[in-house]
Protein backbone atom coordinates (compact mmCIF):
# COMPACT_ATOMS: atom_id res chain seq x y z
CA UNK A 1 0.00 0.00 0.00
CA UNK A 2 1.14 3.52 -0.69
CA UNK A 3 -0.72 5.49 1.18
CA UNK A 4 0.59 6.05 4.75
CA UNK A 5 -1.46 3.90 7.62
CA UNK A 6 -1.83 3.83 11.10
CA UNK A 7 -2.00 0.09 11.45
CA UNK A 8 -1.04 -0.02 15.32
CA UNK A 9 -3.16 3.11 16.50
CA UNK A 10 -6.34 2.97 16.94
CA UNK A 11 -8.31 5.48 15.81
CA UNK A 12 -10.12 7.71 18.39
CA UNK A 13 -12.89 8.04 15.48
CA UNK A 14 -13.78 5.27 13.81
CA UNK A 15 -14.56 7.20 10.57
CA UNK A 16 -10.93 9.40 10.26
CA UNK A 17 -8.22 8.59 7.86
CA UNK A 18 -6.53 6.09 10.29
CA UNK A 19 -8.60 3.53 10.02
CA UNK A 20 -6.54 3.41 6.52
CA UNK A 21 -7.26 3.86 2.98
CA UNK A 22 -7.83 7.49 1.06
CA UNK A 23 -10.49 10.19 1.83
CA UNK A 24 -11.46 11.46 -1.41
CA UNK A 25 -13.91 14.23 -1.47
CA UNK A 26 -15.42 16.75 -3.90
CA UNK A 27 -18.50 16.07 -6.20
CA UNK A 28 -16.14 15.36 -9.16
CA UNK A 29 -13.50 13.17 -7.22
CA UNK A 30 -16.10 11.60 -5.28
CA UNK A 31 -18.84 10.49 -8.56
CA UNK A 32 -15.83 9.49 -10.81
CA UNK A 33 -14.86 6.91 -8.27
CA UNK A 34 -17.97 5.52 -7.81
CA UNK A 35 -18.24 5.03 -11.44
CA UNK A 36 -15.26 3.15 -11.81
CA UNK A 37 -15.42 -0.54 -11.49
CA UNK A 38 -11.89 -0.67 -10.70
CA UNK A 39 -11.94 1.43 -7.48
CA UNK A 40 -12.42 -0.65 -3.96
CA UNK A 41 -15.30 1.65 -1.93
CA UNK A 42 -14.96 1.43 1.69
CA UNK A 43 -17.46 4.14 3.10
CA UNK A 44 -19.67 6.69 1.52
CA UNK A 45 -20.29 9.95 3.92
CA UNK A 46 -22.98 12.43 2.04
CA UNK A 47 -25.41 14.63 3.21
CA UNK A 48 -28.68 14.91 1.97
CA UNK A 49 -27.63 17.57 -0.87
CA UNK A 50 -24.66 15.83 -2.07
CA UNK A 51 -26.27 12.88 -2.32
CA UNK A 52 -29.07 14.01 -4.64
CA UNK A 53 -25.94 15.88 -6.54
CA UNK A 54 -23.78 12.69 -6.90
CA UNK A 55 -26.76 10.73 -8.28
CA UNK A 56 -27.19 13.41 -10.85
CA UNK A 57 -23.65 12.75 -11.56
CA UNK A 58 -24.07 9.04 -11.40
CA UNK A 59 -27.29 7.27 -11.44
CA UNK A 60 -27.88 5.00 -8.66
CA UNK A 61 -27.79 1.95 -8.06
CA UNK A 62 -24.40 2.58 -6.29
CA UNK A 63 -21.78 -0.20 -5.43
CA UNK A 64 -21.91 1.40 -1.88
CA UNK A 65 -25.00 2.27 0.81
CA UNK A 66 -24.43 6.25 1.52
CA UNK A 67 -24.10 6.93 5.38
CA UNK A 68 -26.24 10.11 5.88
CA UNK A 69 -23.99 12.86 7.70
CA UNK A 70 -24.51 16.82 8.58
CA UNK A 71 -21.45 18.88 6.53
CA UNK A 72 -19.98 19.32 10.08
CA UNK A 73 -18.98 15.94 10.41
CA UNK A 74 -17.39 16.19 7.24
CA UNK A 75 -15.30 19.12 8.14
CA UNK A 76 -14.08 17.74 11.14
CA UNK A 77 -13.16 14.54 9.35
CA UNK A 78 -11.36 15.98 6.82
CA UNK A 79 -8.46 18.55 6.27
CA UNK A 80 -9.45 22.26 7.30
CA UNK A 81 -8.75 23.62 3.80
CA UNK A 82 -10.51 20.16 2.17
CA UNK A 83 -13.62 21.71 -0.29
CA UNK A 84 -15.23 18.54 0.24
CA UNK A 85 -18.88 19.83 -1.07
CA UNK A 86 -20.88 17.32 1.26
CA UNK A 87 -19.33 14.22 -0.04
CA UNK A 88 -16.53 11.93 1.10
CA UNK A 89 -15.53 8.73 0.16
CA UNK A 90 -13.31 6.13 1.73
CA UNK A 91 -11.34 4.13 -1.16
CA UNK A 92 -8.52 1.76 -1.42
CA UNK A 93 -5.65 3.08 -3.64
CA UNK A 94 -5.82 1.75 -7.42
CA UNK A 95 -3.34 -0.52 -8.17
CA UNK A 96 -1.41 0.49 -11.20
CA UNK A 97 -1.14 -1.86 -14.05
CA UNK A 98 2.17 -3.31 -15.76
CA UNK A 99 3.73 -0.48 -18.30
CA UNK A 100 3.29 -2.78 -21.41
CA UNK A 101 -0.20 -3.25 -20.27
CA UNK A 102 -0.92 0.71 -20.15
CA UNK A 103 0.73 1.54 -23.72
CA UNK A 104 -1.43 -1.29 -24.99
CA UNK A 105 -4.53 0.63 -24.65
CA UNK A 106 -4.84 3.51 -27.40
CA UNK A 107 -1.42 5.62 -28.72
CA UNK A 108 -1.62 8.31 -26.06
CA UNK A 109 1.29 10.30 -24.82
CA UNK A 110 3.03 9.38 -21.39
CA UNK A 111 3.51 11.86 -19.60
CA UNK A 112 6.45 11.74 -17.20
CA UNK A 113 7.42 14.17 -14.05
CA UNK A 114 10.50 14.93 -12.87
CA UNK A 115 10.36 15.13 -9.45
CA UNK A 116 7.29 17.73 -9.28
CA UNK A 117 6.42 17.46 -5.76
CA UNK A 118 3.34 19.44 -5.28
CA UNK A 119 0.39 17.62 -4.82
CA UNK A 120 -2.18 20.32 -6.31
CA UNK A 121 0.16 20.87 -9.17
CA UNK A 122 0.03 17.03 -9.86
CA UNK A 123 -3.67 16.84 -9.69
CA UNK A 124 -4.03 19.46 -12.18
CA UNK A 125 -1.35 17.94 -14.24
CA UNK A 126 -3.11 14.53 -14.24
CA UNK A 127 -6.60 16.29 -15.09
CA UNK A 128 -5.28 18.16 -17.97
CA UNK A 129 -3.31 14.43 -19.01
CA UNK A 130 -6.85 13.00 -18.79
CA UNK A 131 -8.20 15.68 -20.87
CA UNK A 132 -5.72 15.51 -23.49
CA UNK A 133 -6.11 11.65 -23.57
CA UNK A 134 -2.65 10.57 -22.19
CA UNK A 135 -2.11 6.80 -21.43
CA UNK A 136 -0.55 7.51 -18.06
CA UNK A 137 1.51 9.81 -15.44
CA UNK A 138 4.69 8.26 -14.44
CA UNK A 139 6.60 9.55 -11.66
CA UNK A 140 9.23 8.82 -9.79
CA UNK A 141 8.17 7.04 -6.56
CA UNK A 142 10.82 9.09 -4.22
CA UNK A 143 9.84 12.34 -5.35
CA UNK A 144 6.42 12.55 -6.03
CA UNK A 145 3.38 13.18 -3.66
CA UNK A 146 1.24 10.28 -2.71
CA UNK A 147 -1.90 9.96 -3.99
CA UNK A 148 -3.89 12.63 -1.33
CA UNK A 149 -7.39 13.59 -1.23
CA UNK A 150 -5.88 16.91 -2.11
CA UNK A 151 -4.44 15.56 -5.44
CA UNK A 152 -7.38 14.09 -5.99
CA UNK A 153 -9.66 16.83 -5.86
CA UNK A 154 -7.42 19.06 -8.37
CA UNK A 155 -7.24 16.13 -10.74
CA UNK A 156 -11.25 16.03 -10.31
CA UNK A 157 -12.01 12.48 -11.53
CA UNK A 158 -8.74 12.26 -12.92
CA UNK A 159 -7.53 9.55 -10.78
CA UNK A 160 -9.96 7.08 -12.12
CA UNK A 161 -9.24 7.93 -15.41
CA UNK A 162 -4.92 8.17 -16.45
CA UNK A 163 -2.88 5.48 -14.25
CA UNK A 164 -0.06 6.78 -12.19
CA UNK A 165 2.88 5.21 -12.34
CA UNK A 166 5.59 5.04 -9.17
CA UNK A 167 9.24 4.14 -10.69
CA UNK A 168 12.23 3.63 -8.80
CA UNK A 169 14.27 4.74 -10.92
CA UNK A 170 13.45 7.39 -13.88
CA UNK A 171 16.39 7.07 -16.50
CA UNK A 172 15.74 3.51 -16.29
CA UNK A 173 11.77 3.78 -16.66
CA UNK A 174 12.78 6.23 -19.71
CA UNK A 175 14.66 4.09 -21.21
CA UNK A 176 11.78 1.05 -20.91
CA UNK A 177 9.83 3.51 -22.76
CA UNK A 178 11.93 4.21 -25.88
CA UNK A 179 12.55 0.41 -25.93
CA UNK A 180 8.62 0.15 -26.32
CA UNK A 181 8.93 2.58 -29.44
CA UNK A 182 8.31 6.45 -27.63
CA UNK A 183 9.86 9.33 -28.61
CA UNK A 184 11.21 10.81 -25.48
CA UNK A 185 10.41 14.27 -25.73
CA UNK A 186 11.82 16.92 -22.94
CA UNK A 187 10.64 19.99 -22.11
CA UNK A 188 13.31 22.89 -21.72
CA UNK A 189 13.11 26.62 -21.86
CA UNK A 190 16.19 26.63 -23.77
CA UNK A 191 15.06 23.32 -26.46
CA UNK A 192 16.61 24.09 -29.43
CA UNK A 193 13.32 23.90 -31.43
CA UNK A 194 9.91 24.74 -30.55
CA UNK A 195 7.30 21.78 -29.54
CA UNK A 196 5.33 22.85 -32.85
CA UNK A 197 8.18 22.33 -34.92
CA UNK A 198 9.95 19.53 -33.88
CA UNK A 199 7.70 17.45 -36.08
CA UNK A 200 6.13 14.90 -33.45
CA UNK A 201 3.28 13.91 -35.83
CA UNK A 202 3.28 10.07 -35.94
CA UNK A 203 5.27 9.34 -33.26
CA UNK A 204 3.98 8.37 -29.93
CA UNK A 205 5.78 10.67 -27.28
CA UNK A 206 6.72 10.48 -24.01
CA UNK A 207 6.70 14.09 -22.53
CA UNK A 208 8.72 14.65 -19.76
CA UNK A 209 8.36 17.77 -17.50
CA UNK A 210 10.97 18.64 -14.57
CA UNK A 211 10.13 20.94 -11.78
CA UNK A 212 9.67 24.85 -11.36
CA UNK A 213 13.21 26.66 -11.11
CA UNK A 214 14.94 23.11 -11.17
CA UNK A 215 13.98 22.45 -14.42
CA UNK A 216 15.03 18.17 -15.81
CA UNK A 217 17.78 17.04 -14.00
CA UNK A 218 20.98 16.07 -15.68
CA UNK A 219 20.41 11.89 -16.40
CA UNK A 220 16.83 12.67 -17.26
CA UNK A 221 17.59 15.75 -19.67
CA UNK A 222 20.56 13.39 -21.42
CA UNK A 223 17.93 10.90 -21.83
CA UNK A 224 15.75 12.11 -23.46
CA UNK A 225 15.61 11.43 -27.76
CA UNK A 226 15.12 15.43 -28.04
CA UNK A 227 14.73 18.59 -25.95
CA UNK A 228 11.90 21.10 -26.87
CA UNK A 229 10.34 24.56 -25.48
CA UNK A 230 7.25 26.51 -25.61
CA UNK A 231 7.23 29.55 -27.22
CA UNK A 232 7.02 32.30 -24.60
CA UNK A 233 7.87 36.45 -24.31
CA UNK A 234 10.93 37.14 -23.52
CA UNK A 235 8.90 38.85 -20.34
CA UNK A 236 8.84 35.79 -18.46
CA UNK A 237 10.80 33.14 -17.82
CA UNK A 238 8.81 30.28 -17.92
CA UNK A 239 5.43 28.92 -17.26
CA UNK A 240 3.41 27.47 -14.09
CA UNK A 241 4.27 23.43 -14.41
CA UNK A 242 0.48 22.66 -14.72
CA UNK A 243 0.53 25.14 -17.44
CA UNK A 244 3.12 23.98 -19.40
CA UNK A 245 2.13 20.37 -19.68
CA UNK A 246 -1.47 21.29 -20.32
CA UNK A 247 -0.19 23.22 -23.34
CA UNK A 248 2.06 20.30 -24.33
CA UNK A 249 -0.25 18.06 -24.04
CA UNK A 250 -3.07 20.07 -26.17
CA UNK A 251 0.10 20.77 -28.65
CA UNK A 252 0.40 16.85 -28.79
CA UNK A 253 -3.03 16.43 -29.57
CA UNK A 254 -3.93 18.82 -31.91
CA UNK A 255 -4.78 17.84 -35.53
CA UNK B 1 -6.90 52.43 -4.23
CA UNK B 2 -8.20 49.13 -4.31
CA UNK B 3 -6.41 47.40 -1.62
CA UNK B 4 -7.54 47.25 1.65
CA UNK B 5 -6.64 49.69 3.92
CA UNK B 6 -6.96 50.94 7.56
CA UNK B 7 -5.86 53.97 7.89
CA UNK B 8 -7.77 54.52 11.68
CA UNK B 9 -6.06 51.38 12.91
CA UNK B 10 -2.63 52.31 14.02
CA UNK B 11 -0.22 49.01 13.14
CA UNK B 12 1.17 47.81 16.74
CA UNK B 13 4.29 46.54 13.98
CA UNK B 14 5.01 49.56 11.53
CA UNK B 15 6.18 47.03 9.07
CA UNK B 16 2.69 45.00 9.20
CA UNK B 17 0.53 45.47 6.38
CA UNK B 18 -1.80 47.69 7.88
CA UNK B 19 0.31 50.57 6.97
CA UNK B 20 -1.40 50.22 4.02
CA UNK B 21 0.17 49.13 0.30
CA UNK B 22 0.41 45.83 -0.91
CA UNK B 23 3.08 43.54 0.14
CA UNK B 24 4.96 41.44 -2.75
CA UNK B 25 7.04 38.73 -1.61
CA UNK B 26 9.04 36.07 -3.71
CA UNK B 27 12.20 36.42 -5.32
CA UNK B 28 10.35 36.30 -9.01
CA UNK B 29 7.39 39.02 -7.58
CA UNK B 30 9.65 41.24 -5.65
CA UNK B 31 12.53 41.42 -8.69
CA UNK B 32 10.11 42.47 -11.29
CA UNK B 33 8.74 44.99 -9.22
CA UNK B 34 12.27 46.24 -8.68
CA UNK B 35 12.80 46.69 -12.45
CA UNK B 36 9.40 47.97 -13.28
CA UNK B 37 10.17 51.81 -13.04
CA UNK B 38 6.02 51.96 -13.03
CA UNK B 39 5.96 50.64 -9.44
CA UNK B 40 6.24 53.32 -6.82
CA UNK B 41 8.10 51.04 -3.90
CA UNK B 42 8.04 51.97 -0.20
CA UNK B 43 9.98 49.40 1.81
CA UNK B 44 12.04 45.95 0.96
CA UNK B 45 12.55 43.72 3.84
CA UNK B 46 15.29 40.96 2.46
CA UNK B 47 17.47 38.41 4.23
CA UNK B 48 21.44 38.49 3.14
CA UNK B 49 20.86 35.26 1.03
CA UNK B 50 17.92 36.72 -0.65
CA UNK B 51 19.29 39.96 -1.07
CA UNK B 52 22.13 38.43 -3.61
CA UNK B 53 19.70 36.38 -5.26
CA UNK B 54 17.74 39.33 -6.18
CA UNK B 55 20.63 41.45 -7.49
CA UNK B 56 21.43 38.46 -9.82
CA UNK B 57 17.61 38.82 -10.78
CA UNK B 58 18.23 42.35 -11.42
CA UNK B 59 21.57 44.55 -10.47
CA UNK B 60 21.57 46.92 -8.20
CA UNK B 61 21.72 49.93 -8.10
CA UNK B 62 17.95 50.05 -7.13
CA UNK B 63 15.47 52.31 -6.17
CA UNK B 64 15.44 51.75 -2.79
CA UNK B 65 17.78 50.91 0.80
CA UNK B 66 17.33 47.38 1.09
CA UNK B 67 16.70 46.97 4.92
CA UNK B 68 18.37 43.98 6.21
CA UNK B 69 15.82 41.28 8.18
CA UNK B 70 15.93 38.10 9.53
CA UNK B 71 13.66 35.25 8.03
CA UNK B 72 11.17 35.12 11.24
CA UNK B 73 10.33 38.76 11.01
CA UNK B 74 9.24 38.11 7.18
CA UNK B 75 7.71 34.98 8.76
CA UNK B 76 5.77 36.96 11.23
CA UNK B 77 4.82 40.28 9.01
CA UNK B 78 2.94 37.86 6.14
CA UNK B 79 0.55 34.94 5.62
CA UNK B 80 1.18 31.89 7.58
CA UNK B 81 0.89 30.05 4.10
CA UNK B 82 3.36 33.24 2.03
CA UNK B 83 6.44 30.96 0.40
CA UNK B 84 8.25 34.63 0.86
CA UNK B 85 11.83 33.21 -0.11
CA UNK B 86 13.45 36.19 2.21
CA UNK B 87 12.48 38.95 0.56
CA UNK B 88 9.11 41.32 1.43
CA UNK B 89 8.80 44.73 -0.51
CA UNK B 90 5.86 47.03 0.39
CA UNK B 91 4.55 48.87 -2.73
CA UNK B 92 2.03 50.82 -4.12
CA UNK B 93 -0.29 49.57 -6.59
CA UNK B 94 -0.06 49.87 -10.28
CA UNK B 95 -2.54 52.37 -11.55
CA UNK B 96 -4.27 50.45 -15.00
CA UNK B 97 -4.12 52.62 -17.84
CA UNK B 98 -7.39 53.18 -19.55
CA UNK B 99 -8.28 50.65 -22.12
CA UNK B 100 -7.92 52.62 -24.89
CA UNK B 101 -3.95 52.95 -24.36
CA UNK B 102 -3.79 48.95 -23.42
CA UNK B 103 -4.74 48.76 -26.98
CA UNK B 104 -2.27 51.05 -28.39
CA UNK B 105 0.87 48.45 -27.19
CA UNK B 106 1.13 46.01 -29.98
CA UNK B 107 -1.73 43.75 -30.84
CA UNK B 108 -1.78 40.67 -28.23
CA UNK B 109 -5.29 39.59 -27.45
CA UNK B 110 -7.03 40.74 -24.18
CA UNK B 111 -8.24 38.47 -22.00
CA UNK B 112 -11.67 38.59 -20.00
CA UNK B 113 -12.72 36.72 -16.72
CA UNK B 114 -16.25 36.66 -15.83
CA UNK B 115 -16.46 35.61 -12.05
CA UNK B 116 -12.98 33.85 -11.92
CA UNK B 117 -12.45 34.56 -8.06
CA UNK B 118 -9.58 32.69 -7.18
CA UNK B 119 -6.47 34.60 -6.91
CA UNK B 120 -4.61 31.62 -7.51
CA UNK B 121 -6.13 30.89 -10.35
CA UNK B 122 -6.29 34.58 -11.74
CA UNK B 123 -2.19 35.17 -10.69
CA UNK B 124 -1.46 31.77 -12.27
CA UNK B 125 -3.43 33.15 -15.53
CA UNK B 126 -2.29 36.37 -14.93
CA UNK B 127 1.32 34.79 -15.61
CA UNK B 128 -0.23 32.55 -18.59
CA UNK B 129 -1.23 35.96 -20.31
CA UNK B 130 2.27 37.49 -19.72
CA UNK B 131 3.61 34.34 -21.41
CA UNK B 132 1.39 34.57 -24.55
CA UNK B 133 1.99 38.01 -25.37
CA UNK B 134 -1.78 39.16 -23.99
CA UNK B 135 -2.35 42.81 -23.97
CA UNK B 136 -4.02 43.33 -20.60
CA UNK B 137 -6.64 40.94 -18.20
CA UNK B 138 -9.98 42.84 -18.12
CA UNK B 139 -12.28 41.56 -14.81
CA UNK B 140 -15.43 42.37 -13.44
CA UNK B 141 -14.55 44.64 -10.36
CA UNK B 142 -17.05 42.92 -8.06
CA UNK B 143 -16.44 39.27 -9.05
CA UNK B 144 -12.52 38.95 -8.99
CA UNK B 145 -9.68 38.81 -6.43
CA UNK B 146 -8.29 42.06 -5.33
CA UNK B 147 -4.56 42.32 -6.10
CA UNK B 148 -2.30 40.67 -2.92
CA UNK B 149 0.95 38.75 -1.67
CA UNK B 150 -0.77 35.45 -3.26
CA UNK B 151 -2.24 36.69 -6.56
CA UNK B 152 1.25 38.29 -7.01
CA UNK B 153 3.11 35.42 -5.94
CA UNK B 154 1.05 33.26 -7.99
CA UNK B 155 1.72 35.49 -11.27
CA UNK B 156 5.44 35.28 -11.04
CA UNK B 157 6.30 38.58 -11.84
CA UNK B 158 3.36 39.09 -14.24
CA UNK B 159 1.95 41.85 -12.58
CA UNK B 160 4.38 44.13 -13.52
CA UNK B 161 3.93 42.97 -16.86
CA UNK B 162 -0.03 42.58 -17.71
CA UNK B 163 -2.25 45.38 -16.39
CA UNK B 164 -4.98 43.90 -14.58
CA UNK B 165 -8.49 46.36 -15.82
CA UNK B 166 -11.18 46.44 -13.19
CA UNK B 167 -14.39 46.76 -14.93
CA UNK B 168 -17.77 48.00 -13.09
CA UNK B 169 -19.92 45.96 -16.03
CA UNK B 170 -18.42 43.17 -18.24
CA UNK B 171 -20.89 43.19 -20.56
CA UNK B 172 -20.23 46.98 -21.62
CA UNK B 173 -16.71 46.40 -21.51
CA UNK B 174 -17.15 43.38 -23.86
CA UNK B 175 -19.21 46.19 -25.76
CA UNK B 176 -16.24 48.64 -25.70
CA UNK B 177 -13.63 45.92 -26.97
CA UNK B 178 -16.10 45.36 -30.05
CA UNK B 179 -16.34 48.99 -30.76
CA UNK B 180 -12.85 49.01 -30.89
CA UNK B 181 -12.30 46.65 -33.61
CA UNK B 182 -11.74 43.17 -31.40
CA UNK B 183 -13.28 39.81 -32.26
CA UNK B 184 -15.10 38.90 -28.66
CA UNK B 185 -14.92 34.97 -28.12
CA UNK B 186 -16.13 33.27 -25.57
CA UNK B 187 -14.63 29.38 -24.47
CA UNK B 188 -17.55 27.29 -23.30
CA UNK B 189 -17.86 23.16 -23.38
CA UNK B 190 -20.56 23.59 -25.95
CA UNK B 191 -18.59 26.32 -28.25
CA UNK B 192 -19.67 24.98 -31.92
CA UNK B 193 -16.01 24.68 -33.33
CA UNK B 194 -12.61 24.81 -31.50
CA UNK B 195 -10.65 27.57 -31.23
CA UNK B 196 -8.14 25.98 -33.56
CA UNK B 197 -11.08 25.44 -36.33
CA UNK B 198 -12.30 29.23 -35.82
CA UNK B 199 -10.31 30.72 -38.51
CA UNK B 200 -9.26 34.20 -36.32
CA UNK B 201 -6.00 34.27 -37.66
CA UNK B 202 -5.50 37.62 -38.63
CA UNK B 203 -8.45 39.31 -36.17
CA UNK B 204 -7.43 41.02 -32.71
CA UNK B 205 -9.21 38.87 -30.15
CA UNK B 206 -10.78 39.14 -26.49
CA UNK B 207 -10.88 35.82 -25.35
CA UNK B 208 -13.64 35.68 -22.51
CA UNK B 209 -13.27 32.94 -20.15
CA UNK B 210 -16.25 31.87 -16.80
CA UNK B 211 -15.79 30.20 -13.56
CA UNK B 212 -15.64 26.62 -13.40
CA UNK B 213 -18.50 24.70 -13.32
CA UNK B 214 -20.65 28.40 -14.00
CA UNK B 215 -18.92 29.14 -16.85
CA UNK B 216 -19.92 32.02 -19.10
CA UNK B 217 -23.07 34.09 -17.66
CA UNK B 218 -26.09 34.30 -19.82
CA UNK B 219 -25.35 38.45 -20.93
CA UNK B 220 -21.95 37.46 -21.24
CA UNK B 221 -22.34 35.00 -23.38
CA UNK B 222 -24.72 36.31 -25.30
CA UNK B 223 -22.05 39.75 -26.32
CA UNK B 224 -19.32 37.30 -27.52
CA UNK B 225 -19.05 37.63 -31.23
CA UNK B 226 -18.63 33.90 -31.26
CA UNK B 227 -18.31 30.89 -29.02
CA UNK B 228 -15.77 28.00 -29.61
CA UNK B 229 -14.33 24.92 -27.16
CA UNK B 230 -11.30 23.42 -26.62
CA UNK B 231 -11.64 19.89 -27.63
CA UNK B 232 -11.16 17.76 -24.31
CA UNK B 233 -12.07 14.07 -24.37
CA UNK B 234 -15.16 12.70 -23.27
CA UNK B 235 -13.44 11.20 -19.95
CA UNK B 236 -13.54 14.62 -18.48
CA UNK B 237 -16.42 17.28 -18.49
CA UNK B 238 -13.57 20.76 -18.28
CA UNK B 239 -9.91 21.89 -17.87
CA UNK B 240 -9.11 23.61 -15.00
CA UNK B 241 -9.60 27.48 -15.41
CA UNK B 242 -5.90 28.41 -15.64
CA UNK B 243 -5.33 25.34 -17.79
CA UNK B 244 -8.03 26.04 -20.27
CA UNK B 245 -6.29 29.75 -20.20
CA UNK B 246 -3.19 28.61 -21.09
CA UNK B 247 -3.89 26.32 -23.86
CA UNK B 248 -6.45 29.09 -25.48
CA UNK B 249 -3.89 31.92 -25.29
CA UNK B 250 -0.81 29.15 -26.66
CA UNK B 251 -3.28 28.76 -29.40
CA UNK B 252 -3.79 32.23 -30.13
CA UNK B 253 -0.53 33.02 -30.33
CA UNK B 254 0.50 29.75 -32.31
CA UNK B 255 1.50 30.82 -35.55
Amino acid sequence: MRHQRHRHRPAPDATGPSEGGLWLYGHHAVSAALANPARRLRRLLVTRTAEQELAERFSPPWRITPELVERQRLDSLLPADAIHQGAALLVEPLSPPPLEKVLDHGNGPVLVLDQVTDPRNVGAILRSAAAFGAAALVVQDRHAPQETGALARAASGALEVVPILREVNLARALEALKKAGLWVVGLEAEGPVTLAQSGLSGRRVALVLGAEGEGLRRLTRETCDELVRLPIKPAMESLNVSAAAAVALYELARE
